[in-house]
């Protein structure tokens, strides 16, 4: 069917103010957060109901088309990226009804669009604790969470978003209706489709609702910063709590670069001389904050902090936490382009990580301001640059290869929690292995035979075998 | 190839101490714990290294054999059944290493035949602890434990075997070498086929190694039993500590069946006039711990527990578990036919699900005992019959029937824990819908194209679409 008699088809299903056609719409939706080119789309679709989402999934299979699915964009590896100029994109921001908080049985009925700041604040309203929480969280939803199993600050402590998920009901790349999980904790009927569809980055159905886990909130908290004059003792730190099976709910690292930035955009009055600081949050009963933060405060001595701040109120959490929180913004300012990394390591690697991070970036001559969640081994480079600089852009490339290739020595990942999508691609059968890609295409060609959903996304569906 | 000389090539791969292909071992590889009719195999594969079970993998495939891997044999679906009298069933049991515990960054790494209680003892001798218990833990292995995501009695408060998977390598049907997931908390590398492959029941690949999560063992714990005069006072306790927000590691239920039929055999001195008990843990830091108790016998009490005994040290504690455990073998001593369902309901369900199952009971004429896991909505109806006996095992089954229907209408799944196997394939499509059945049978048939690893478990691999 030709471009226009489509639209023509969408309009009438969905209405006009929700099918978006103009140059200036499709633009919108040409990027995402990773740095790669954009690609216009044909046209953008917004289904306002899990029916219209599923007859728009089913029109589009039938007519051959490739869609990509988008939540609100922050993806950061191209997996909102369209693939093609023939690319529909389908919004779920309309998709946004929160249909159940279960405060007896402890979970959450939501549809794909819910914000998830906004998932988490309707459930803290209930009493009840929803932890995921990526860094966008603020904008990012739930749909596109699952989609790439988002990370965030709590991982250490709550795990991922993948934790959280008790089940999916979503359609195929056919339009067929597949439910997989339970709203009770223990379900075993039937493969764990909610599992797989879990970091399939839009490739393997399109979400029209999932039956989120919740748990009741830690009673208490404590918040404290640690300021090093060396960047491996501040690592070495890191490795010491979790050797003393002290699960902080958050336990975040910034490197010198990265703490004068903030401190230079916000005026907190952080130490701009310190080498690395870590900021540290307990949880849990009273009693166990209590001893945790003793414990937490004593490793942290013991591997050499030269100052511990013990947040002593809401107020002064708050502020140690807008530190952490802006670092990337404020990183994002210094250069026209901000490559974020997600390079992951076992916690006790953190040193060796740290130090060849360092290194990489003397050899390359390039500018990384390292901070991250250090307490799951999850740290987050970010090269500052100017992608228009050909030649700085190659050294940038030349430094990501050779920290991928350390962080899987060191028994790590390539990604852990920024997904693979295009931008990282190439690197997955490093990591896994042949028959791991082989595994995983043929997969996908059987339960998405015309390789339309975000095709060229993750192990790629081009060429099948 | 003829199967003497398929034995003469096994026999020179792995040794022929390492082949089993007398009648009295075939018929000892023909069963399972399900209430299903035995088949025996044609001969049986003990590998002893990885590689060999790669080879045994490869050569079935090329073969054309199907195949059915093996652990303990514990399954309560059938999912080690053979599938035809051409099945070769491939033990797990001499890939027994535990090949690293890591206590800095807590995960262990295991080959599939670890026995889970040896796992749990070897974790907790260096201080740390995996935390789930599936009933058969003794001799069940971590294989079987991940083919079927088990459960067990920590449920509630720690999750199930898919809650501390963080990465598999497995051989697929073909042979190909697949790996997901990582040493690292997070890690969203391809798709997250560890997910997938648990609880797949044996049909998507054969495990070659495991890397699991461990974490910090509770620092106390405290127990206690509380009686009723009422089966449903029992069952509103349970939705009632739950929606205090307490989360026990364990909360057990039994039936006055149940609990006579325990005392008898074992003489623990239970309350033989309860209509239910339940069995209550908490376990965390010690004020938590004290907290949470009294918390819960304040629960207990406004529920109408007409007595709440607090176990005062190990042995109360061991002596109360003790007649949880005992549960099981005692009722399977009753009658001949022990048929054990799993059927599960949110936990707000637990008394309505308790009120069906006893009217079911009187409807059919049929002798259940049930006991469970209260605390995750996960029961354990357990039918006491002669399966010999045509006519009251068709009221059983009729019984069974309608216990299900019940689950699904109370929000709740056929299989909490046990697995689908052949034993409720029938039942799948009404919990989930066509299109799940359909979507997993497209699935299945691409990783398996010649349809060899226990091709009539779970969705059946017969017929295709």
């Amino acid at each position: 069917m030709a471009r226009e008699a489509l639209i023509k088809d969408f309009e009438a299903m969905l209405g006009k103010e929700n099918v978006f056609s103009s140059e200036a719409d499709r633009r919108t939706y040409a990027y995402d957060a990773a740095v790669l080119n954009p690609v216009v789309p044909a046209f953008v679709l917004r289904p306002t109901t899990t029916e219209q989402l599923g007859q728009c999934v089913v029109k589009l299979y039938n007519e051959g088309v490739p869609m990509t699915v988008r939540g609100a964009g922050t993806n950061l590896s191209g997996g909102t990226i369209p693939d093609t100029s023939d690319t529909v994109v389908i919004l779920t921001c309309a998709l946004n009804r929160i249909l159940e908080i279960n405060t007896n049985d402890l979970y959450a009925v939501v549809e794909p669009g819910v914000v998830t700041a906004d998932l988490a604040a309707a459930v803290a309203a209930k009493g009840l604790f929803y932890p995921p929480d990526p860094g966008s969280m603020s904008v990012s939803s739930i749909g596109g969470n699952i989609a790439e199993n988002a990370g965030g600050l709590r991982g250490l402590k709550y795990g991922v978003t993948k934790d959280y998920v008790m089940g999916v009901e979503f359609f195929d790349a056919t339009g067929g209706w597949v439910r997989s999980g339970s709203r009770t904790v223990k379900c075993v009927t039937g493969y764990n489709l909610a599992g797989m569809f879990i970091q399939s980055e839009g490739t393997l159905g399109v979400l029209s609702q999932a039956v989120l886990k919740l748990v009741p909130p830690p009673r208490a908290s404590k918040a404290c910063l640690a300021e090093f004059d060396d960047l491996q003792k501040a690592a070495e730190a890191v490795a010491g709590i979790i050797a003393e099976h002290i699960l902080p709910c958050t336990l975040e690292f910034l490197d010198n670069n990265t703490i004068v930035k903030v401190d230079d955009f916000t005026h907190i009055g952080l130490p701009r001389n310190a080498a690395a600081i870590l900021l540290i949050e307990v949880d849990g009963h009273p009693a166990q904050v209590a001893d945790d933060a003793e414990a937490v405060e004593r490793v942290l001595k013991a591997c050499g902090a030269t100052a511990v701040h013990v947040a002593r109120d809401a107020a002064e959490k708050t502020k140690l936490w807008e530190a952490r929180r802006q670092a990337l913004p404020v990183l994002a300012r210094v250069k026209p382009t901000t490559v974020l990394e997600d390079a992951t390591v076992p916690r006790s690697q953190i040193p060796a990580m740290m130090k060849a991070i360092t290194e990489i970036s003397k050899k390359y001559r390039v500018d990384v301001g390292t901070f991250g969640h250090a307490g799951d081994g999850n740290l987050h480079p970010t090269f500052l640059c100017d992608k228009r600089d050909k030649e700085e852009y190659a050294r940038v490339e030349a430094a990501i290869d050779e920290m991928f290739d350390t962080a899987i020595k060191l028994q790590g990942t390539l990604s852990g929690e920024h997904g693979i999508g295009t931008a990282k691609a190439k690197w997955m059968e490093k990591e896994t292995s042949r028959g791991t890609i082989l595994f995983s295409r043929r997969l996908r060609k059987a339960l998405d035979p015309k390789g339309l959903l975000n095709p060229t996304k993750l192990v790629g569906i081009m060429g099948g075998e």
